[in-house]
């Protein structure tokens, strides 16, 4: 049975996310200590494939997950999810709120519950711990009283449900991928996203002239990150994600641009998009558009025509 | 004595970097629990200037003051420092190497001394606490054996210093900024960087013509970083840092520029940059072309030439 | 009575213009020999303004008015004519058509008349003289059979028109220019024409950064023409008309780019389309959108906000 | 032994180009009236090449060239030669200059070589005829005193020649091509010329996008000229010449991208540069760096790396 890798503990979004990007019953799925090591497992061969967190809508992008794909063996993503980020309150069977002194979570989750926590456990204390999960055993072990969890923790903890769906912010997500070693990518479906890394030669105007590559060509940016390359300060590393996919003309000439103009270029994947939003491919960069410039040349190189 | 805020505790490195950017005898210095609150201490007046992180050539970005300069009441950078990230491990006087069990420093620390650790401390545990500073007074109480902090903890607590600059970088450094409310901008030094935020209009090649904007007035563009803008996932906004000075034509004509073609942009400041490294303007992007030009369509206009 | 000097002879399609373009009762129109002697009249000032040709549908740009308009003292083009050219073949009175051996006109005029004398006058020789009212005069003193003309010609003499509108293209135009002295430009009517100029710097894709600057201001070039500079040959003076007023702030602001960029530029005149279709200006480079954007330049720069 | 047709009569400058740009050894000579009739000599294979003029130094674009080459069955350039325009004057033997009352030329050739004669021949009537070589047969004939030719004419005719190199600017040139019908283009020389007809999109920024396509691969555009389309006033058909030669992968990827922008596109042929000056090819542009791109794209779609 495949094996998957993902940022463990269980209990968590990750695992959540992992179970809609491969099927549960026929995969091994693998929990692991950090990004790192999920990225190390499928490099190694330890794992098929591997589940990340790529970006949150409120925290924004994940550095762990960028530096683990930018540097080291290749991988590739294959699939993404855009999980909702739908935070629960669990707590031991039998405890009342007017019982809760204090509740525990990532930093992350208690952030994006505050609101909630004033309004309805006024006066309880935060407390930050690694993970979700680790929160939610951590009350299990009475550590605390109350956890700030993903869903999904109740269906593996025997812990109570005290509230759902506590988010600040009702329309956060995370975005994950699945990621594996590279091979041929999953086939277009009219609605793909590329992923890229890119270094860009150190001049005035060399990240605008990337971009302008991709404009020429039509090419939606959807995203735009940057990382420090560590080597030198004031030196950084772009991840790009753009609408479409390698096996389209459109993205391979851009991509074969952008090969020539990069100090570094890596390839992150082709994969269809979480939305299944088709993109809208028109005149002059249709594959046709390509196909049939590309035959005039060659019939010209040839001396068949003008 | 105007006051000056920074993300304390006391004993970090942006402590170091406050007494940098401003002469601690003539300014109060005033250590505050995050990083908005250096800026709404701004923003109130209750500090007249305020000193934040804003990125780590190993860590890179720092989100929270992105996000809290991005939004509420303006406030611009008046000065920034890039500080040598030189890592110092401290113990109670007496303690011998073989007698550290434990290590505490913020996880960002940590994980930038990691191999001086396992080649020096080898089986230590290392523990992440909030900050190097809190990780020092927790060494003097006994709570652990060691601490990796900034230098500067040792002229401030009676620690003794077992090991200095012991980070795995040599060249890792930290950059800082000193806010303050809007106001005339440093004089230009013919070494200034200008700060902005962005948010782009939502279409195809809407940042690719930003960076044209830029590059077609020779500006170099020295950081471009995305944060979400949290109203919708896949939305953001953008950070720039360019090369030059407000008060110089190329940078507010570029400003302009930008002003018009944004959904939202806003100036955080042009200061001079802490390399000193002057910018060379050529023409046709010099002061002296913007005038000429300028005048030349105004004197059109008043119908005296052609 | 102000002067207009037109390019002769009087009964030709100069004249036509000339007649539309200003009020013929209020203006004493005085034919000169060559389009060098309209320009020259009006930098003498003999001439208030002057009517040339610019550019015909099928016989392209008019050399000698790029070349007098490019250099010697600015004029300025105040109004502009797209004049439909409608040839006439006239006859002495009495002349019948099996009569006509031998038929005169302007070489331009007898290669777009070809097909008709084809099938209507088969086997007539053509003959080339200076202008197509030299035809007529020609034909009146019985030197030829025929003249093809301008349709006012029949106006002028006691000649015969045998048959009209016989240019073998419909649709043929001339479009011409009213040049005078420069001055405050005519009022914007928001269907208006700006001509220009320039000459780029000697380097890779300066003229493609020339196109940019206007492309990035929505600015609509209609046409773009190079001649000779006649120091060097490879160097091109370019010739640009584009939509817009110089009025406009996103035409003054492309202009000042242009400025910076070229190594001469010269303005020739803002001034209403002949079409009157009005140029459809819309975010964000509307009059208003530059206003708020330099406001808030110099806002910032004056330290009053952010 | 092989044709070449050629702008006549003989006697002319064309006839000097088209004795260098083939060996008149080794090619039947053939001087026909006018340019179109060059072309269709080429097109319909009566001559298997011909030689037009295409640009003047002092008087530009050659129109009727242009026009020629742009629609019907298409033809290539294959060499191109660029002439010094030397004038000679002729006079029949023993024609003193105080004779001489009369001088004919083409027109361009008297306004080529009126300060000449306004120094030398003071108070002589210029008379415009068809060609050079026809004013020095009317010499000969008796109907003038004196011919303004290109030297080659007194190896031709027996006639005088008064004075050499007469023209007012002694840097003018004729610019000719060798047409021929397509075929392999001539082997690449590391300086190159490829020419090209291109009608572009009708919107704002379509020219601007086809020029930093070529920029963008830093192709040097040495001429760009426009011509009516004849098909409706305003649309225009644009000539290039770039530096390189359709063999090389950024001419190749350049023309490509034409093609899909352009509502037509034509090639003109890739020839030597008449100055031999090297084409200086520098990353990211060279061979090499679009051979790497392409077989990195290819690698990834064959899903073998990324």
């Amino acid at each position: 049975m495949p094996r998957t890798a993902f940022l463990g503990p269980e209990g968590t979004f990750t695992e959540q996310a992992v179970r809609v990007l491969v099927d549960p019953d026929q995969h091994e799925l693998v929990p692991v200590d950090t990004i790192q090591a999920v990225v190390d497992a499928v490099r190694t061969g330890e794992a098929d494939s591997g589940c990340l967190p790529v970006e949150n809508s409120v925290e924004g992008a994940v550095p762990a997950t960028m530096d683990a794909l930018a540097v080291g063996d290749p991988v590739v993503a294959v699939a993404e999810l855009v999980l909702p980020v739908r935070f629960t309150v669990v707590v031991r069977p039998g405890t009342r709120p007017d019982q809760i002194r204090t509740v525990a979570s990532h930093p992350h989750a208690l952030a994006q519950v505050r609101s909630w926590l004033e309004a309805n456990l006024p006066g309880v204390t935060a407390v930050a711990v690694g993970s979700t999960a680790g929160a939610a055993r951590a009350v299990l072990d009475g550590d605390f009283d109350a956890a700030v969890t993903a869903p999904i923790v109740s269906t593996r903890y025997p812990l109570h449900e005290l509230a759902t769906n506590v988010g600040d912010n009702a329309d956060a997500v995370t975005r994950f991928l699945l990621i594996s070693k590279p091979g041929l990518s999953p086939a277009p479906t009219g609605a793909d996203r590329t992923s890229l890394v890119a270094v860009t030669a150190n001049r005035t105007g060399a990240l605008a002239d990337l971009l302008v590559e991709l404009a020429l060509r039509e090419i939606n940016l959807t995203r735009l990150e940057a990382r420090p390359t560590k080597d030198r300060f004031g030196d950084y590393r772009f991840f790009l994600d753009v609408e479409g996919h390698i096996a389209e003309h459109r993205i391979g000439d851009a991509l074969a641009a952008l090969h020539r103009r990069c100090t570094e270029v890596r390839f992150l994947g082709s994969y269809p998009q979480a939305d299944a939003r088709s993109t809208a491919v028109m005149p002059p960069t249709t594959d046709q558009d390509f196909s049939s410039a590309i035959e005039w040349v060659a019939a010209i190189r040839r001396g068949e025509r003008a």
